[in-house]
């Protein structure tokens, strides 16, 4: 029997990526983008992607393509986040046991290798193609391309097509479609921390930097050119400290002085990138159906979060494998069924990491700088030492393990619950090391018992 | 200084409504609709169209620009709602006090009467023209008419062109534009009691009539040529009683004659019609912004909400007035500042109104046939007839008053968490009547100090 050709929309990272995976399978598969081949212009120098954090779940999928080591090249381990304080002190906090850490990778270099290997593998790649519409009735795809419009059969349509896809605009328009978007009140801009005059990074290059400051926050990921991409994070408008009150570079300069002195030391061309790159806004999606025919969502397209739980890409490589799996289970001619399982089984877990992100927002701007919340982590960390398999620290299950978002999400509401109780001892920060874990662990059994 | 064209997409309820309002203003009026005229066609004869129930808040709005009377002779007044039980027995709820009532009309005629009067009134209308996009970069509308595509310049645009707004697909194009759409879990079917062979109501015309079965009901509404147009609910997919498992004039016939035994009798065309008309999705949608330049949303294309508390329309009128008295206030040449007033003050209403006619859904269907629900109607009756100003029932509030949806709903959640404690009585079935209505009254006055 002849195998149905897999159109995919979006030759970003998880188009490529599930790409790859389905040429393994020995499918044919065509990948449609509307943006220029990257190989060939620039727009990934710079100005609009935040830098992501590889963990665990993508890392999985990198291995089970068998891509993890020519990855590794291109990522830097950062194994806690370093707190800046106002007046530039810095700490750190580990995000997990030693030797555990996220990888810091920018996007350009990493989708461009994603390209060649899939296009290695026989993906064909059809860059400025848009897709205008997909009509469900007879599955086929209107495109507009540097010839023109056509029309396109596409027997199997896997949307790949992120935060703004086309394929979930179609979808939008059918009937029982259910859909959000929601925009949070903050923004950010990218800036850059380049090398020093000796050709070296100007801070710890293990570490993702984070200068908490209560509403609003700057971050700082390494580069292998020893440059570090920070991301300043500020609402749009408001009373205090936001991108509406900065309007020149008097405002920017009295801003970074009071706030980030010691970043402020180390951004020579900071008033220039701030009036260059452009303010950009932060979107949460969620929908369901994912499904219509034999057209399915996967990403940013079916779930784009908001960047600060550091899983947007991770989540959408585990979307892959997930899928891959059960390609695998069914078989090449099931996609009803593939289709549908998948989306039953996933969606739990997209709401779960969405929502965990829009939660980590507060906790990365603003909880981070309390002491209280050091003493907790390292409670934590010790429950965890002295009890591995009972308590695990919700950031170590999203990040550092494959369990399912959902899960995580279930077992840290517990944790939460109860690690309030702990954390209520107004003695607690002397008592911390002398707590009976024992009966913390207990309540935990307790409670999931209930 | 010349006055603007104000351009409005959906020559609707809500769109012909407004555009009477601004033609009395004096201001120059363009409405284009992509359906053909319904003088022309049969668009309104049955199928989809939940009958309508006006109520204050509807005749409010026509009453300021002078159509109340000539609405008058469309309308059939609805005192309660009569409830039917398993076995044909009926028993009537008022809906307020004596002589108040929500009027049962049929949208066709209606719409009809508003299309010729803002034509009157020098509107001018323009069918069979389908918005396809606004751009909101230099206000124009690209249409697709009878003679082919072209692109039109309009400075203030009002969008009413309901739940599928095209407006408002541009508008969800923008950048931090906050969208949601749901689709409850029911659909719904038309369906029609006619009159009885010597030209008579079948039923009680002087009410709604309610077939309450907990997941599901039927209810009708009358019409001036005396048929009765029934709405069926039901859930599309379920064990039970449902949709999918309907599939022939057996299953029908199985379902009506189990639940709506009394119902059955009067429709004849039961069977013909069931497996004709289409089986209808039901949508809440909310949005925000509502502006976006001189552009904005009012009625079904900003907050559509599902059809339970009758408001819909109702809704979209007391937008016209709104919208109508700020244009008043600020003066024709401050669409900036009127713009954003309306959503500013609206949306928090509109939020109300969609939350409670969801809310509804579980009462109609369900809470209604539960004897305590009659108790606690009674209760609320008395207080309102012994303390008028401090305890009007939330229904009235909503139906037969203008106090904003907002602090009806407010008002409402302290009612209710009142009659909780009330209803708590395990005898108030016995007592109802011997309450300490002064008692509740100083409650209610607390919680509100609060």
């Amino acid at each position: 029997m002849k195998k149905e050709e897999i159109t995919i929309l979006g030759a970003g990272l998880i188009g490529t990526l599930m790409s790859i995976y389905l040429r393994k399978q020995g499918l044919p598969v065509k990948i449609y983008d509307k943006r220029p081949d990257m190989r060939k212009s620039k727009r990934y120098e710079g100005g609009r992607s935040i830098n992501m954090a590889l963990s665990h779940r993508g890392w999985k999928s990198l291995e089970e393509v068998g891509l993890k080591d020519r990855v590794i090249p291109l990522a830097i381990p950062m194994y806690g986040r370093r707190i800046h304080d106002e007046h530039g002190g810095t700490s750190l906090i580990p995000y997990g046991k030693e030797g555990q850490a996220i990888y810091s990778i920018s996007r350009g270099k990493f989708n461009q290798l994603l390209v060649e290997e899939a296009e290695n593998l026989g993906v064909e790649m059809l860059f400025d193609h848009k897709c205008e519409e997909v009509d469900f009735r007879d599955q086929t795809i209107h495109f507009s391309g540097p010839e023109g419009n056509f029309k396109k059969e596409a027997p199997v349509i896997i949307g790949a097509d992120g935060a703004y896809s086309s394929l979930r605009m179609s979808m939008q328009k059918q009937i029982r479609f259910n859909y959000r978007q929601e925009y949070i009140s903050h923004g950010y801009k990218e800036l850059t921390i380049p090398a020093t005059a000796d050709g070296e990074f100007a801070m710890d290059p293990n570490a993702l930097h984070i200068w908490p400051r209560g509403k609003f926050m700057l971050i700082a990921l390494p580069n292998p050119d020893k440059s570090f991409t920070c991301t300043l994070f500020l609402p749009f408008e408001g009373t205090k400290v936001c991108f509406d009150k900065i309007n020149d570079a008097g405002d920017l300069k009295s801003v970074f002085k009071a706030f980030f002195p010691d970043a402020y030391e180390l951004m020579p061309d900071l008033t220039e990138e701030y009036f260059k790159n452009p303010t950009s806004a932060l979107i949460n999606v969620e929908c369901y159906p994912w499904v219509q025919g034999h057209s399915l969502l996967i990403g940013d397209a079916s779930h784009a979060m908001v960047p600060f739980y550091g899983q947007g890409m991770n989540c959408g490589f585990e979307d892959c494998r997930v899928l891959n799996g059960l390609i695998n289970k069914y078989g090449h001619n099931s996609w009803d069924l593939v289709f549908e399982k998948f989306q039953k089984t996933r969606k739990p877990d997209t709401d779960a990491i969405c929502q965990l992100a829009m939660e980590n927002f507060v906790e990365m701007r603003d909880t981070v700088a309390d002491p209280k919340f050091l003493i907790r982590k390292k409670i934590e960390t010790k429950l965890n030492e002295l009890y591995p398999k009972d308590w695990v620290p919700l950031y170590s299950m999203v990040t550092f393990s494959d369990m399912s978002y959902s899960e995580a999400y279930a077992q840290g509401q517990l944790q939460d619950s109860i690690m309030r109780q702990v954390m209520a001892d107004p003695l607690i920060t002397e008592n911390w090391n002398r707590l009976d874990y024992e009966e913390i662990i207990n309540k935990m059994e307790t409670a999931k018992a209930v």
